[in-house]
């Protein structure tokens, strides 16, 4: 494939999560197109592919190969899905955007890297983590790594959902919603999380009766830097997921966006955001733009494969430390293979990104 | 055309604008590839083109019309040399993107809105007018239409640049800054200005020798809303732009964006941006997004060569109050044709745009 | 008096502003105890009296010096009540502390003003100009004397009432509301103000049918520093003053005050302020503080007769504005007497007060 | 004593603490004189004596009762010093403010408990626990009881000072700062702590070597709702206090106040408070007023010895947790003696105290 010529796209899965990104790849993105839409439901998979002209559907990711030229996959299917997916695409050397989770274990996950490692020179399976295209997060890296403030102690991370889908479970508050603090640590960080706890406070008598939230949990990174990660899933009130960053010389907060602000009857304030769709909007935008421009040039531009697989570890052990009330230590396979390292080309790792405005230290 | 095929875009004019159009249409923007940049400074051409894989460049508009077919063209030149581009553009049916001001006289401005009447069954020429396309002027507006909280009675703006560059005169506060505010006047308020007189408080010193500024702008419109415009240009702290409304019932701000907050050395704060482009960069990505869709479908959706017009004939009258320190009064030479009403097919004029959260009156 | 005895204050008036002087006195004032609640009003005078062990009640002032030891009074009657307490109490050298307007007019005033400084070798009248006290004012004023971000440009004041009472004229806006924004305008710049205009935009239909409402009114200083007065009278949703500052290389907001923040129901804000009671409060009780104290020095701490005179002056020439729609002129009967100069021992006139931090600037 | 006449204080220990209050009694609150400095440190005695006119100085309280008629005292010594002044105080009926803590071990205040309730009808001493005074902590209280937003489920607190005075040890953390926590959050939920965990993120190499600190201190309470205290006491960048509170369908927010804000140099923010001073200035004028009112009725009006009580249990454990790193859990002497409930006359305990606004949600 030339760069001048856009990628081929086929997006497996039409759900709310697929249908949104064939509708952004058409869109809102430049440099590709969506050539297919993999969904075994039919209705969904043809009302997915009209928002893409010229695109094709097809039951099977197969089927989909089978009839058209295809450059990269996103995978947006539920993640017990995701594997007999990414083995193919990464057999035949395909970019890929895998929604998360990576996989749904961290065995699964571990046989990923080890495939992804075997069969190409550089990754090119792409997490969909997207906070990490988030300006605030971006913003607060920078901070940290320019030192300005000293060294980074502590993280309160709050993660606030309105109310749960039913039969939400107590380990899908980690598994489907704290997976992006135990992504967004490491990111900000620098460093892996080494161990893990849950506290339980009262019961929000809002959420359904078998469900204990909010929780509080609390990990350690490999330095000592505490984060205390507040999930409520039943907050009522609108969605709202900030982070509050405590230095050596200094604190920073991200996540309290301001838009309109109006004044009446005896209030003074402003919206909050409904849902994740309103706030990390944006990041998913900034997110598929850059997998597609690394993705034709043969690399990817945020999440690797390995970043999914230390996620999955992690919210195993977390899960572990919800039914366990104690503290419970995390360890990993191997130490990062230096297949993943930034510093390979076309892994970019989002280094170097965003405005480099730090604020009032500056 | 097909809408299944991208739309060709030519630059004209590689500047800074230019070439940042070149950038984005290439690289943020889906359905749209530039196939032109049109740049009679041959160096500057090539390093815009250089962006766009598979571009021409070429001397002169007429050029690039001969060697390559062109569906669509942004006009991004020095104002008085926007008029030899928008009339052959006209012609030939092509969709335009014309950056402020339209042409640099009303009259000029009136002869364009006049051929584009005389040889186009719809607007095709849009001017770059980004302010309609960030969110909070949206919000406001929508919060105006609304009428949650009463008739609009009176506008602070604040319009603040860090510094001017070399040879900014009297009249440039006006016809390159103001220019914003006559333009999104009528667009929060829904109302032509009708009269506006110059206020001029104590000079900054800051400022060069001969520019007396900041200045007050007083605008009213049709039904009374009277809005001040403090422009100040040599603001040195970075660069603003804000608008407060007064309603009937309440008050809304916009323009004071939050990103990372940073407490520090006895200072709680965050960054300023430092100039439109960090300020309104999403807003022209949207801008040029939603022209290229509309476009793909032979029509505009923004601000129409009219809007174009009434904002040059504004901008001679501000000009003329500069000078006299009287309340002047503004005339437009027809009444707004019909031709130009949102409701004729293609004319989108940002209608039920964006977002409707209004923040705490719902 | 010795100063190891407390202030022995007469309150003159009892109304809702007088009484809550007695009040205030009382329970939670240093130094000073209500020994007199002069009011014809049996009823009212009685009530208020309550609220001061061992305060005497008098139908006129000369009757409550007659009956007790008096040192100071506090007048809190109608304005055109004012000059028949003031002239004994001037006469007798009782410190004074006298609720705006000083006296109903500019002509009165300045008698006053002549009577002080012929019967007593320092100013002993103090006018209740109370934004002095406002910690926010206090800060802006010292901002602009450190020079810190150059000379001060331009002021936008909002002053925004909830509802008028019946019988609000189109002069009350000056007299009543206004008042404090020329007041405060010469302590912020150092500055007498010279001009004046008044604009009229759409009116609220909300207000009373007779009252051209909301107003701006143009200030000019003698540099050439300009203020903008919005004054809104039926602002509906509570009360609010705010001041934005443009100085030569930065800007200062005032008046934002910050209480509990509240995120529910997909609002996130806090209250206004209902009134000028709450907003103003803790201004009311340094203004009274400050003024025991100084008065048992035998002086004054804020704002002199001549301030009293001086505003008087303003209103008069600004509801001429308001009726000729044209740019007046401001005149004084005489420069300001070096009698009224903050040097004279004990005319404080707020020097140094407060607390000094600055901002972001330091 | 009559409510007529003022309440003669006896100050017992004249540093910055004791100093302030002679200073704060003297010339900010009304109904109280202060009579008598003890201090044996006969220059600072004096020093602090002469902030009062008429105030005599003596070297033990024993000589000040013996001197001069008193009819209560404020006790600001070094805690180790605290239980002999109280114990002839109780025994002689006085009313007494005590400043925290009420004695350096649980088993001291349990003793001054039982002394209070068997000479006492009423509770007379009050704890110097200052917060509940803040109109933050208040309107925080207020929504709770308001249950409009649901049950309080769980705090976040940030307790962080700009450096240590020297030999500041660990359990200092503890007894000298967390305890203002260990006091409010009784107070905002209404309800004993029951346990308490800490955890000691990554050291802040900006403090002394020995001091391992910032820490994150867990608390429950009996209902369930946790706690998390985050305690910097080198955070070098001023003094911030604040409380994020999670209910069931909302989060509320104090201690973000807001003073005069500036935009300069590219930076957009406001000062910070440097000390405790600066930020709770207003709390302790309100509490000692508020004690005064109170004593000339006979009884308080904030927390009990019982509340000092509590507190060195919960400091006491907590210390203990600090060393275990442990899960600790909390017991008292006794349940809480009817003798303390706020329904007993003169025992206010801030009942229905301050201003009812609860933001958005009305």
């Amino acid at each position: 494939m030339s760069t001048t010529e856009n990628l081929r796209v086929a997006v497996v899965g039409a759900g709310a999560m697929g249908s949104d990104h064939v509708r952004r790849i058409t869109s809102t993105i430049a440099g590709a197109d969506v050539v297919a839409v993999v969904e075994p439901d039919v209705a969904r998979a043809t009302a997915a592919a009209a928002k893409a002209p010229g695109a094709i559907t097809a039951a099977s990711f197969e089927d989909a190969l089978d009839a058209t030229p295809i450059d990269a996959v996103i995978v947006a299917t539920p993640g017990f899905l995701h594997e007999p997916v990414l083995v193919p695409a990464i057999e035949r050397g395909l970019a890929v955007l895998c929604e998360k989770p990576l996989t749904t274990s961290a065995e699964d996950s571990f046989r990923i890297v080890e495939l992804e490692q075997a069969t190409s020179d550089r990754p090119r399976i792409q997490v969909g983590f997207m906070r990490r295209f988030d300006r605030g997060y971006q913003e607060l890296k920078a901070l940290r790594e320019s030192g300005a403030n000293g060294a980074l102690l502590a993280l309160h991370h709050a993660h606030r959902n309105p109310t749960t889908p039913p039969n939400f479970s107590e380990s899908m508050l980690i598994h489907d919603s704290v997976i992006h603090e135990i992504d967004i640590i490491p990111f900000l960080t620098g460093e892996p999380i080494v161990s893990v706890e849950v506290k339980k406070p009262r019961r929000n008598s809002l959420a359904p009766a078998d469900l204990p939230e909010p929780q509080f949990v609390l990990f350690t990174t490999a330095s000592g830097t505490m984060s205390i990660v507040e999930i409520s899933v039943n907050a009522q009130f609108g969605y709202q997921v900030t982070t509050d960053a405590v230095f050596e010389s200094g604190v920073a907060y991200i996540g309290r966006e301001t838009t309109m602000h109006v004044v009446s009857a005896g209030v003074s304030g402003q919206g909050v955001t409904p849902s994740y769709i309103e706030r990390f909007g944006a990041a998913y935008d900034e997110e598929v733009q850059r997998w597609v421009d690394a993705a034709r040039n043969g690399g990817i531009d945020g999440p690797s494969a390995w970043d999914g697989y230390t996620a999955s570890v992690v919210a195993e052990v977390t899960v572990r430390a919800q039914q366990s009330g104690a503290l419970e230590h995390v360890t990993y396979a191997t130490a990062k293979p230096a297949f993943y390292e930034p510093t390979t080309a076309g892994a970019g790792a989002l280094a170097g990104v965003g405005p480099t405005t730090t604020g009032p230290t500056r």
